[in-house]
């Protein structure tokens, strides 16, 4: 294959193989995701050697620890993605549903079906698992995929797509329906984005710049994943041990995910009693406050929070922390810095609470929870694409059904317009 | 105003205004669509007026007589605007609805909640009641919007949309809510394509190179609408006559709209036999029809068909005939030309209706009735803003709910993630 034109024709398959995936029946696609879980694990062994030439690459170029520990995988790590596979394989298949049918004055039925995307491409880095997640959720959504990682996990990411799409293959799968781009320029990407017709949609996942770089240049619609700096409001009425509680587990319990809490507001009337509780015990856990002037008066021992950390999505230990006069200054607060992603307020005032929920504009919007519930899984989903933090299409932890569209059908007995 | 920052600047008010949007109620939305409506009619002459120079303006420029018709308005057609944003104020408000509610294993409520998009811009040509449909669906599904008309309505555009924003200013919509981009170069509407962060939906209406520049150039989400190169497949079993009246329909009743049918299909079993009834019908009635070789062969009066004629949306009382060897054949082409938007089979066989449902990939897929349906209030939903043929967001007739978004509510007791 000319490698300059590789976007072009595997995207060309693809469409091709689309048609034929959008009318498999659900059985056929759970036995492929069978086998291809099955296929994963017999060839634990070449995955790994694969995986091996990437992590030399990567120690080789010094790359941080933390991205090779992204990019190292094991057999542990290998059974999991095929359990993935196999847990996907479980979930319903939306695709065929009619969500809802009517009938009009002239006799039509009228009903809203739910189909496939079609060709859907995902763009992402160097973790080699959303290689499988993202190849098993397509397949049984009834989409083709077209997967282009990062040069970082090449060598994996070969590895195991082709693994997937023999098998896929074997299963009676089209051929076409998974595939990888295998050159990792950027400008194959560049040109991957803009086949408007052939590619239906692009999911990035990834750091900021990698969706920055998408949303920019792509003409085909994008869904944009990820960015949380999420919020929790402790409002005059809460509970202070819930509040503690839950701020502890949306920052702590795994800072490094977008569902974490990166503020903490507090109200005027409770900032006094309050914030010593939360600082002694985030502290304890190793956590950075970084305070407003009112918080430093309070809880001395804290850091001084710039503008700068309002905006900042820490992903780390750190939690900025602002004592404000009232709920209208907290919305006032999420409105100006939140990327729209989960907010909680946490109250015993009813009113508060209807009016947070109503007010803030993000994908997810809580009383009385933590931020880390943001999520396919939690939220009952079984598995996840990524979190939509656009507005259209989908918003929110993206299932099953958020990589499906819908078609109207309508039954007809010779109707005519008037 | 700075003319070079008109878009930013009243990106931004509008930014701040659907904030506002986002949470009145539909009693004060519905009271400001009726005095909207009240103000279009008590201000009738100087809409005529602001007219006339547009027209005039048009005619000195020796734009067609059909454009110029599409630009004039009379007291006729200002009163019809009038009557659709009263119409609009009757619909249902989707906006705070609670469409699902499920309980997970830990007692989290979680549901899913309308809410509007936030900022919409359209970008549309010279029909000035795009203008009040437009301001009168995105106000009454709580959004702010941007309206960027073309040149050559744009003293009736300056008009109508300052008497509307005035008007559902007097009556408690937030200022910046309905504006009017009201400089026409070209790259103020580039401009206004990268506002992310400010804008959250383009909206184009208009011809096929206004919607592709949108397309290609906007970073802002876009929803495509309106190309619409429609089929109808007449199977072996059709009933002749309910074949003829809606093909007839589709192509006569309105040639210059998107669900009029451009090409019908026939099955080769019934094309001695059927072609001839539907040709010299359709010829009666003034449409010229363009044929395969078999359609030629068996009514030799009609015109050859090339490659290019699959293709074409024509929009005029124009048909393109092609005798298909099966249901199969049917769907190739339709798969390959189709623009997605509505297609048509014509049959009574159970099988061939179903396989023809499932298959074909557009926004309204029928059975037995004419494609000139695919229209929101032949649907249903009372108005619309345009018909979407892209899978992102929305798809076919867009309504007010398609005007809108959801977000996640969800409703704890201090649950905290395991």
């Amino acid at each position: 294959m000319e490698k300059a034109m590789e976007v072009e024709l595997k995207a060309k398959k693809a469409r091709i193989a689309a048609r034929k995936m959008a009318v498999l029946e659900e059985n056929i696609k759970n036995l492929a995701l069978e086998s291809m879980a099955e296929a994963l694990v017999k060839n634990i062994n070449k995955i790994l050697e694969a995986n091996e030439k990437d992590v030399l690459e990567a120690e080789k170029r010094n790359v941080k620890a933390s991205l090779i520990d992204r990019l190292r995988l094991d057999e542990k790590r290998i059974k999991a993605m095929a359990q993935g596979l196999k847990d996907i394989a479980a979930l319903k298949d939306p695709v065929g549903n009619i969500e809802e049918m009517w009938k009009r004055p002239n006799g039509l039925q009228i009903g809203k079906m739910r189909v496939p995307i079609g060709v859907i491409g995902i763009v992402y880095e160097s973790r080699p698992n959303v290689t499988a997640d993202a190849a098993g959720l397509c397949l049984k959504s009834g989409n083709a995929v077209i997967l282009r990682g990062g040069s970082d996990a090449i060598n994996s990411n070969i590895a195991i797509a082709s693994i997937l799409a023999e098998a896929a293959l074997r299963s009676g799968i089209p051929e076409g329906a998974i595939q990888l781009i295998e050159n990792t320029d950027r400008e194959e990407v560049n040109r991957m984005m803009k086949l408007n017709g052939l590619i239906d949609l692009i999911i990035p996942r990834g750091g900021a710049s990698l969706i920055k770089n998408v949303i920019e240049n792509s003409t085909v619609p994008v869904i944009e994943t990820g960015v949380g700096n999420c919020h929790i409001f402790v409002d005059e009425t809460a509970k202070f041990e819930m509040a503690k509680d839950i701020i502890v587990n949306a920052k702590v319990q795994r800072p490094g995910v977008c569902n974490a809490v990166e503020t903490v507001l507090v109200h005027k009337a409770v900032a006094k009693e309050f914030l010593p509780i939360m600082v002694r015990q985030l502290s304890s856990l190793g956590v950075e406050v970084r305070g407003c002037q009112i918080t430093k008066e309070i809880c001395p021992e804290v850091k001084e929070a710039t503008d700068k950390d309002w905006e900042t999505e820490y992903l780390d230990l750190i939690l900025a922390v602002k004592v404000v006069e009232n709920i209208e200054e907290a919305l006032e607060h999420i409105s100006k810095y939140s990327t729209g992603h989960s907010e909680s307020i946490i109250t015993e005032n009813y009113e508060n609470a209807m009016r947070f929920l109503k007010a803030v504009d993000s994908a997810a919007v809580y009383v009385n929870a933590s931020t880390r519930f943001t999520d396919g899984g939690e939220f009952g989903f079984g598995a996840e694409i990524g979190i939509s933090t656009q507005k259209m299409h989908a918003r929110g932890p993206m299932g099953l059904k958020e990589l499906t569209t819908y078609k109207y059908v309508i039954l007809g007995s010779g109707q005519i317009r008037k």
